[in-house]
């Protein structure tokens, strides 16, 4: 119930006319009509599952009489072997819907993958979320969100309307952080933080003069960031950026930092190695 | 020229609706409506570029009147730090259109990126194509497949009507590969290959029996590689595919199949290292 | 399920909005809410049936509550009188859609009629495939090829990049038929065939020594048919096209191609004479 | 002017996008970026001209800066070898852009030439107006309206909501057509005519009685029709109407009726011979 | 069954693509997924109610399962603290789906009651009409002139293609009224009644003349009224406008006018007040 | 540029296609298609200006050439008888965007007006805030809330997806405020505030005890307003809300709240006074 049919749909069906909008040829030549099937799909490596509902959608708007069943919830990681969902159906439809459900979850369920490994990153017991950004792929922000959630890991602001997010242009543009804060409150909705990236120390104090909500520490060093997390103790959120890999998110978060961005979450994951086995009944 | 108006305006107005259907608060607040800037996307690491006219299109749509240059062509490989494109015009609008503009084609060249990896990896003077799938990112196919030949590699067939290919389960659903193939051949237009996957010699057999354009050898062995090349040779286009990466395209390609298809190309292309400068004029 | 929900959807319900979206003022006004019908499609002249699929789904579209029955399959010839559809249901639906649906229906059976009648002006025996073309009507495409094929006739290439076609003016663009084709191959998927319009036995010559695939004869004498099918011959695949009808056909065909292709079949067929009856219940 | 941008961009980009979403490989291939041409659209039979404004935005939403003339005006009735409409500009584009120019103005002049022809066949001096009817094209209907007013006839009611019209089973279902159009009359807009169709003498008494303001002599012989048309005279505006034809309308409109309606104006017309002639520069 | 699915889906999905693009992060983050709920809209003041199938459909299109029950007609006269709707299903779905469905039916039932309360004011025993006018919201015409409906009021000509209103300027551009009634009668449908507005007696005796079907007779005084009205009985409908509130209805309709158009029943309705309880099961 | 293309033209067309599908009959009818004109946007009572912009557009998307003058800006407050805008061109096209340019800027200036009203309400010196709430127009909030902006009103969250807001069913369901808020910030972006409504002052310190950002204090009296402004001074920005009027707001803004939401900004603002002067040139 997270993703609404009408926002669901309009990715759905858009998805579905990429592929289908001349017919399925092949499927359509070898396969009877009356011929019904079961597909399965399946992880082929380590994978953390995201887009059950998604999947779906894909199935059932080939054909509304298919019937689904999800065999791992959202979220749930899996070994190499495990079955995740079914659709059982004609077969007709099954192939027809095949490539663009996994082209959907694959991506989905990448995301979510690398999500959990840059959670399982993070020192243990450590209280700093991995974020992931708006580096999404154009037309799936919904469903990359979603599954980062699925990884263990959280949103950033969802759009450029949603929060403030004060980068080193607008501070020029506005004549100095302060100015650019104070413009920025003065527009912003009451419900929307108020974010500043900074990128040396003098711009921190300056963010925490005007009291940022949330400070972005932009590629600052270890150094850098153990003293920047120090200062805004009790003054702002903190949140480091820039360029975070596997490598380096774990001593990055040793820091102490209450975030950490990482774009990679949605701009790299590779595709899950996730199969459909389609069987004959 | 190559991806006209009707089609990529849909990519990149739907893009841009996810970002700014409530405005960007950030940039409204701190920029002044009539200040100017110069906008440059570079590379900060090795890439091969893609998408002028994607690029271009993501600023004209937010603002009719930037002006926009491509530094270097699509399809050619720049070392880090060439700049690649140019807008020029309203800093409120560079601003609004700049993650849109970098997430569609930050996916464009990372794909022609590989692509070209996977074509500079084939033996020398190997006539060996490298080809796309139907693994792309759903909603942005059109654009991908743009991507690849970029690369220097070539496309696939474009969707599921525009070409037969055989697959197991159309085999088992129509009672044999040869029957599968005849019905194709009466179904299919005459503008279509048909094109059969085959998992054995003795399905290899079949295939050239009853003369399929194209036969897709999956998973097999170098070994069985060279040999079905040679049997086939003169038959039918021979097509390896099946986990091919950058560390086995060479031997598969020196084995003599004429097309070598990657999914790896579209569903798991890392984005390139593209970064945006703003200086305010 | 040859033309799925994302597909004919957006068809049916552009076409419903056409008509509907001020409401039908006459049936609110004179039909009572709750009052049941049945409407019957009938053939009032001979004709093909085609597009169950289309005209149940705009009743639905109206009301999901329809029920539908296809009293004969598409591809059926039916004799004037004989009733090819009934729906069952409210008779405000009913009414709100009929000529919507017939209006889609007549169009598709009056294609389907034809390409049946050109079909059957092939000479006894023949292997000619009668084929359609690009000449569909905008935003129908989908159902006339569906059409077509329902007639006993082949569909030609899908659209522009579904396959490649070379004329005149490609020719002369790339300097000359080998080169354009040469051209061709290295862009084009290995997937789509490359077909060569030609003039003259001359440019028949050129097409044969660079391996055309497909041969499109286009306005030849009959004589001049003969010898470039008899020329063409274990070369390519010969196909006949320019102005042909009904009187014409056989003895096209009679010569020996391959293909003969109908623009008439989509962008002159009439109407296919098919009446609504509706009965109150 | 007749049909503004956000009424006829949805028609054109939809076409263009049905025929171009996966490019033009052929013309990619073969004519080089730069190539300039001139494409002149000619007149292969005697037909009336319809849809300039039509044609010129096919070509300019494929690429904006071509240059577009109207040699002749909508509405004017040419001999075959007059040339029609021209356009200039990258080769390529036009070549994109031709057939479905083509498609949608070929139906516009087939359907305005035949309209001409209906109303040349009135007899000399009448005033009975030659009108279309619902029966158009599913999405396109604006576009066919707007070639019936180019060929000299009139149109009938836009839509179901636009006006009112009363058939049989409407007076069934109201339990009368007194009851029918008093029920009419009371919802509809006081701006739309309350039409009647009859089946008889009787039913003409009747509506004449409740002062309807059009009726619709369905199928009547040209002697009801002519006892009709003097018993109506001065009560409502008449219309005949019911499988009118070219051998027909004559006689019909002799009859003295103010309106002869024509479903084959939009539901069979063929389309016009018009052919695209492209020069490279 | 007044608006069809393929009008009303287009308003609700847009709607909801409004409010839910970005999921509901309260909903989703503090209702556990399996709650049910009852969710029922009451009236918190006297209103007249109208949209059930909107509001039904709001709540189906986030989930399918919802099960909804008028308590009231469309049309109703409700009291405060009457319970007008009913909706029974997942607490989540309810709660993410209540604020656009009030949003569309406050406009709605405001429309209604604003509707209702000029048509009472009405002289008792007046035959006048009370009609909106094309001052709607826009996207949300088609509800409103339903409102309207329910309201007890008419609804006035669709929009600018379904029949003729000839204004000041209309007259100016066309060299007088006499001759823009000729241009329009020769243009439009038979179906389209031809109204004009007329600011004064004289341009009154001129659309007499020229037989127009109605006269609109613009910010006309009373006396003016009375005059015009028994000038025009007999020959045209006669329409009273300009600036009607409920304080000057009732003298406007004594003096025998037809109809008053009120743009103030769609610009400048208030919304009702109407709440949605909502109690978890 | 507040508003994007992609996101305004999706608006206008809509709003365009909605009353122009058919054309417009009067005016293609009367005026001359040559005749320019210029139409002037007058307030006829003292209004706040909003909405240029969409004005230019609406006007622009039925021909491109004309040519627009804002007169006053956005946000200036002017006299009855000021011209706020002026468009120069085809009196054709004047005439048909007429009335949906109106339709649009007539509610934006509506809302803009009465939010200049509430702002002025406040006390003098205040520093409380105006803010709209979700209370808007399906599809066209992203033009509401820039009107109320225009009216020197603030903003409250764009949709579900960009704040939390925890009202009582989201308590309940949760299990408590404390547990609903904490599922909250587990959930949310970090960047998103989380309001909760609170009906009592022991809600008030539940809320102040898990350190609400915001606290709506919904239909409080004035003293419970000021008991809780004192309460929650120094931990959370204080929200009035609930059926507040341009004769209250004074009363509960001297309370010292830090906001207060008004739905009758959106949801019941009377359309603006502006006509539309059109002269033929």
């Amino acid at each position: 119930m997270w993703i609404t049919p009408p926002v669901l749909d309009e990715i759905v069906d858009r998805a579905l006319r990429e592929d289908l909008s001349g017919g399925d040829v092949t499927t359509q030549a070898t396969v009877p009509e009356g011929a019904q099937a079961v597909a399965t799909a399946r992880a082929k490596s380590p994978l953390v599952v995201a887009g059950a509902v998604v999947f779906a959608r894909v199935f059932e708007r080939v054909l509304p009489t298919v019937r689904f069943e999800a065999l791992v919830p959202d979220g749930a990681a899996v070994a190499p072997g495990v079955d995740v969902w079914r659709v059982h159906g004609s077969a007709q439809a099954l192939l027809m819907a095949e490539r663009t459900a996994l082209n959907l979850t694959q991506r989905m369920c990448g995301t979510a993958t690398l999500a959990r490994a840059f959670v399982a990153a993070l020192p243990s017991g450590s209280r700093t979320r991995v974020t992931d950004t708006r580096k999404t792929t154009p037309g799936l922000r919904v469903l990359e969100r979603y599954a980062v959630r699925c990884g263990g890991a959280h949103n950033h602001r969802d759009n450029l309307g949603s929060a403030v997010l004060i980068k080193d242009n607008h501070i020029v543009a506005a004549g100095g952080l302060a100015e650019a804060v104070a413009r920025a409150r003065q527009l912003a909705p009451h419900t929307s933080a108020v974010e500043v990236e900074v990128q040396s120390m003098e711009q921190l104090e300056q963010a925490i003069a005007v009291r940022a909500d949330v400070i972005m520490l932009d590629n600052f060093s270890l150094d850098g960031l153990r003293a920047a997390v120090a200062r805004a103790r009790g003054h702002a959120v903190r949140e480091a950026s820039g360029g975070v890999t596997l490598e380096t998110i774990t001593a990055i978060a040793a820091t102490g930092v209450d975030l950490v961005s990482v774009g990679a979450l949605t701009h790299s994951a590779p595709a899950a190695d996730l199969s459909l086995g389609l069987a004959l009944a």
